[in-house]
């Protein structure tokens, strides 16, 4: 997708280490773990989305995002984006979220390489919930499914198990990842879906 | 899709009219609106949900529930449910949902005749979202619209629309629907999306 701001906005991608003086810079926000070279995005621009009068954010500032694969249709993930994360997602061309649990940003994909390219972005009927077409790099749950959606409600009830994995999480995200672990993975961090 | 209850649970579908004395029944939920003949939900069960252990539930006790259209694939909305909007969803294999804004039930299609038939019920890796393949009878949208995602970012971040109605919002819903209506139909009350 191209950015609908390429040229208009004073924004850009960046590559800095943790030995880099981070209180010299304004408007730069950092992930939560520092332990690692870190992607930042710099963001110059105060000036409204084009669409953002069509936007309702919930009390915290945040609206939930749907992630479909633009190739097959599947539900892949859904998480939050709050307003950087939004403008983030349009100027990147890739999926950034907000993560509730860790009050932190998030790029799909920073550590596992399993980025979204984002293909359209659609906003529903009531401006409350935002529908993102992406085409997916290895698999977007970081249980190393396609689609975060693997478990179906079966005969009487009880979840069942209807995927098969496409990579090896615990390989990807350095520890051994249970298909029916709940929590996030605490080495990473920036891969759970609705965190 | 067959509840996985069926047999064992003491539930089933009723009709009342607004004169009958609602004081006398126990455990009986009913719409915000009284102003006509309202189908109520009779529910004496208090088992657990097979796989109760693996929902999470939000602070206000819901989780939200995208639809998918099990014929074409394309996501139709996304809206919040309550345990009890869940089991009428299992129990009736139509959608039922929680209105954070009415506080109160809808059943989808209650009013248009749109209803959800369900085709199954998937559950992502954090048990936080649920994702339901289900046949649409007319539209999902309240302004008329198959899907209630007919709005796309274009070129230069405005929005455009990418669908066709489908059916006539003002007749099915009573009153002029505007396209890019953002409020929910008053007259109804029960077709909003996410609410």
């Amino acid at each position: 997708m191209v950015s609908p701001w390429k040229g208009t906005r004073n924004r850009h991608l960046e590559y800095i280490h943790i030995e880099m003086d981070l209180g010299k810079l304004e408007n730069v926000r950092v992930p939560a773990s520092l332990t690692r070279r870190a992607e930042i995005l710099v963001d110059d621009s105060t000036e409204p989305l084009p669409f953002s009068e069509s936007l309702k954010w919930n009390e915290e500032g945040l609206i939930p995002a749907i992630v479909q694969d633009a190739e097959n249709g599947d539900v892949l993930m859904m998480a939050w984006m709050d307003e950087p994360a939004l403008r983030d997602t349009l100027a990147s061309g890739q999926t950034h979220f907000f993560s509730r649990s860790r009050r932190s940003h998030w790029h799909k994909g920073a550590t596992s390489g399993h980025v979204q390219h984002v293909e359209s972005i659609w906003l529903d009927c009531d401006g409350d919930v935002i529908l993102i077409k992406a085409r997916q790099v290895g698999g977007a749950c970081h249980e190393g499914y396609r689609s975060c959606f693997f478990r179906r409600v079966g005969d009487g009830g009880h979840l069942e198990f209807a995927a098969e994995p496409v990579f090896d999480a615990g390989a990807v995200y350095g520890r051994a990842q249970r298909p029916d672990a709940d929590s996030v993975p605490a080495a990473d961090g920036l891969e759970s879906s609705a965190g």
